[in-house]
Parts: structure tokens; sequence; C-alpha cells
């Protein structure tokens, strides 16, 4: 049986807590950062009954706990630090995204992971949802031909947050915090590689947080002459029926896929007019990453983020983050 | 009674048709552009059962037929020089957009029109579909505070499109031809200015027609830190249920708006969900631009596109293009 600790409880750590079973044991808990609640980590593993340790301090849940697998998610600047140390201490990494708020943390922990055969992914898990995982199957099955133009967009209710999402060392920006997801669609769903993008945001009317950006628009330009937008805000109001109204529009060469409203809509050849598309049932990301470790399912897991896949979003949301900072065009070489 | 002619069949020469009534008369017709094909034009004349003389040549029909407007929608890259032809020959001038094709083109028009006291004006007529101007209202109106993003969205199946649409120059370009609409509701709607554009744009996939781009992207930076985004794309399937799907979703700061297959969505504090807008009734945006002509309705119209309006809409479009061409972020000033 797998060992897991977690570490810090500011982001995805649900995806552990829904993931466990017969294959893995959850067997200590810690902050990440300096000052972060982990109340309700803590109380969302009260609930669940679990008898699980916690540790002031996540250096020494490590040495106590001798853990597999870690999943890291505190404050989303410490996130690299973090994954560097499991990884140089041979644990298996389930980081939060972004994986590294700074290209030189980004640099740090793919040499950390290079240095090492330890399973990396990153909590991408709205990859999982049905819509999402119906919308990549009908692209790779060729329903809308080659894609040509993408739309991706994420809108939140912003609510209540944490107060280091004011500060923007701790949290890392929107466009790398929000749009992150939507980053890691494009690439995943298109297989098309980033080529330079053009971002804007501002924190004008985000309530009082501080630098907290809460509308931002990346353009990306990719291969193959694909464009693709990226529009991210924390306006969504709070009447809004849903928390988020995450979407992609994909428009490919012979036809156009869109998931809106927990559907995905094609219209292609095949039929007149837009037809909602079955979905499958929803996945568990962190159930993926086991298998990924166990060597599972022959060791090829299909929608689960590789390290690449990980380190790819992270570097796209870098750079739109400096694309609006310096206000200038930014490629990828 | 004005008299009008219509020069070129190539653009929306159908808002004069449906304009004309007790205040103007149809005079002629003729060609604006070497080899445009106005069969259509001269086909909708004749339907209508209209008395109309055809002309051979612009120029002629203008000494002979003294109009007092002139209607202009020939291949779009001769609209300029047809525009200030017009406007020299002290004529109301109803341009299609854009209303030029080149920065030098626009601004002679420009000139053109600060020289004379007639009026001018834009074929933007999708501002006068009824869920765009209940969208505007309700903008206007304050349903949805400060507007801080917009993604505007025009999707054409492409058909079969006259031969001049494969050549740049005659063209213009996809981004000026299509996206210029949306690029006007950016402006018109947020009552923003444009401080800068990054564009990408693809002719893949263009079916052989030459340099016709089919899909693009603007990502325009306005004034008061508001981000829009333009997408545009010819590849709607042959089997979609409309010919367009026109779109624009607009996030202010306390709600968000949406115009989606002939619909306005608003979600805002006033009611849980989203609530579906009740719709005016569809105008007619030549029969405004007579209204200006005259001076009816106290000589405020306050959905035509004022020249102010047309020009930018235009600048901006070129500007995109520009962007697009150049791979570079393009500045206002």
């Amino acid at each position: 049986m797998l060992r897991v600790c977690i570490i810090g409880g500011s982001g995805h750590y649900r995806y552990v807590l829904e993931g466990l079973g017969e294959r893995v044991l959850l067997v200590g808990f810690a902050a990440g950062s300096d000052g972060e609640d982990i109340g309700k980590l803590a109380a969302a593993i009260a609930e669940r009954k679990l008898d699980v340790r916690a540790f002031e301090d996540w250096q020494s849940m490590l040495d106590i706990c001798q853990p597999d697998v870690v999943a890291v998610n505190c404050h989303f600047g410490d996130h690299a630090c973090i994954n560097i140390a499991c990884l140089q201490r041979g644990l298996h990494v389930f980081s939060e995204k972004p994986v590294a708020t700074t290209f030189e943390d980004l640099d740090a922990v793919r040499a950390a992971h290079r240095a090492t055969d330890k399973c990396f992914s990153a909590m991408f898990g709205i990859r999982y949802k049905p819509w999402f995982l119906a919308a990549h199957a009908a692209v790779k099955a060729g329903e809308i031909g080659e894609v040509r133009l993408m739309q991706a967009q994420k809108s939140y209710k912003l609510g209540a947050r944490p107060a280091f999402f004011a500060d923007r060392d701790a949290y890392g920006g929107t466009i790398a915090w929000v749009g992150s997801h939507a980053i890691d669609w494009l690439r995943w769903i298109s297989g098309e590689r980033f080529e330079s993008v053009f971002a804007t945001q501002s924190a004008r009317h985000n309530n009082h947080n501080g630098m907290l950006e809460v509308s931002a628009q990346c353009q990306f330009t990719m291969s193959n002459e694909v464009c693709a937008s990226v529009s991210i805000d924390y306006l969504r109001p709070p009447t809004a029926p849903s928390h988020d109204d995450d979407r992609i529009r994909i428009v490919g060469a012979e036809g156009v896929l869109e998931v809106r409203e927990k559907q995905v809509l094609l219209i292609n050849g095949g039929a007149s007019g837009a037809r909602a598309l079955p979905l499958p049932v929803e996945r568990s990301i962190f159930a993926e990453f086991v298998d990924e470790i166990l060597g599972a399912n022959g060791g090829t897991n299909f929608f689960l983020p590789s390290a690449g896949d990980a380190f790819a979003a992270t570097e796209a949301s870098l750079k739109a983050r400096q694309s609006a900072d310096e206000y200038r065009l930014v490629e990828f070489r």
C-alpha cells in the first residue's frame, strides 16, 4: 500500500481525499507555507473520519511518516521549493498547479524531476470532468478535423479568498492560478505547441484583494498557425447558478465543438445542427496518478497530465503573466 | 425626396433596398470596381419591381442622376476612393465597412469628410439586430456595472465566395471584413478607447480561396484596463442551423451579459440565475442614416455609427490586421 502525505491545505487536496482507497493510505498532513491556514483540510479529514496525524512541520512529517507519495498544495509561491525537496527525497509528487511561480523555480523543478525516476503530475483536474473528457475524445477521434482556433474561458465567483491571494509572491497571479487550467486544455486537446503569447490583466474591482487580478485575457499563437484565446475573470455574480463557468470552443477544419454548461455540443458534417455528445463518467485524477506509480493500465494513463504537460502549462502560464506584466509579446523558444 | 444611387453590389446593398420608402428614391446603380459582378444587386432590384436604371460607369451615373446620397459597396479595396470622390461631390455617403483598406486611404477618407458637412456612416448593421440593441441598452442602463472584459465572436459559413475575396488588395483581409463588426461592438458597447492590439490569422483550410484568412483572433487592450478579444472564423459547418454564429460576452463589475443564438442572457444581482432580456424590434440602419441626413429625431440617432465610429472601427481593424501581418503588438496613438 502506498503511503501519502498532504502538504498544505490551500488547493485541491480533495482530489487526494476522494482518490484514497485500498491502494493508498493517508498517513499525515501539515501546512506547507508560513502562516498557512489548513483548517479546512483538517475539517475535511475529520469529516471523513480518517485517523491521520497532523504535523506542525512538513519536513518532520516526511522524516517520521516516510511516505511514498506527497500531494503539495500550499501557498502557490511555495509549491516549487517543496516539489523540489520531495523529488530530492525520492518521493512521487502530485503538485497543485502552477507547479512553480517563477521561471527560475520552474527550471529547478524540472531539473529535480530529471534527476529522479519518480512520478510527477499536477492538479489539472478539470481534464477529468465528463464534458472535458468527451471533448478531448471527440477531437482525438477526428470529429472536427484539424484544430484551427480555440476560445477557452474561465469565470469564477470571487467570494472570500484567503489573504495570500492578495500577495503576488505568495499567489503567483490569476493567469497562473486560474488561467493555467485553460492553458493546459489548449495543449492537451489540440496537441499543438505554444509559439507566442500576448496577455493583459487588471486588478480593478477586485473587492480589496490587494494585487489580485480579476480580469485577464491571453492570446496564444500555436504551431500550425492555430490561434487560441483564454479569457479569465473572477467577476461571475454571486447570484449565478454555479461557482464556475468553464468553457471551450474548438473550431476545426471540419466541425465545431463546444463545452458549455456541462455539455459538449458538436456541429460537423455528420448531422444537421448541433448535437450534445454522450458524457462518460467522471474520473479521479489522483487514482490515475496512483495507476501511473503502480504501473497499472500498462503504465499509460491517457488523461493524466505528464510531468512534461505540467511543466509546459506552467511555463505557458508564466509567459502569459510576463506578457501582461511587461506589456509585450513573449515568444516561446 | 432624397435621391440615392448604389455603387457596387458586393456588400450590404440590401440595407438600402430594405430602407427605401417615402423619403428616399433609388435612382441608379452601377458597379464600383473593375470586373465587379453586380448581378445579384440587379436581381434584387428586379425582384422588388423597382424601375431603376443600371449604369456602366458610376461616375457617369452620378453626373446624370445627381443623387443626394450614395451607398458604396463594391470590392472592399475600392471603398475608399469612391467614398472620397462622393464626399468631394457633396454627397451623403453610406459606406460598406471597412470604409478603407489601407491607413493612407483611411486618412484620405477622414480628410474628405472633414472638408464637407455631409453625413457619413458605415454598414455596421449588426448593431441593429434586436439582441445587439438590447445588449447595448442593458449595458448603458448599468445592468452589469463598469465593463471590464469582453469576448466577441464572428463565425460564418465559408460557402462560395466571389473571386475577389482571394485577393488581399481587393478584399482587405478577414479581420477587416468580418472582424470589423465585432471591433465596432467593443467600442460601441463599452465606450472605451482602443490602446493596443495583438492579432493572429491563418489562411489554412480556406478551400482554395487564395489569401483568404479563415481563422483569426485579436486581443485588444482598451482604456481603463478593459480587455477584449475577438475571434473570427469562416469554418462554421455547412450543416449548422444558421449562416452566422455572432456572439459577445460582456463581463462587468456587477454582472455578466451575453448575446448568443439571438438571445441576450443577463446575470446580475437583480435575480438568481441567468435571465433572457426582452428584445426590441429590429431597426433599419439605412432609415436612421436618412433620419440623420434629414435632421429627424432632433438630429441625434443613437444607434447609427457616426463618421467617427466608422473611422475608429476601421482603424482598429487595420491595426489588428497589421499586427497579424507583422506578428507584433500594435499600439494606438
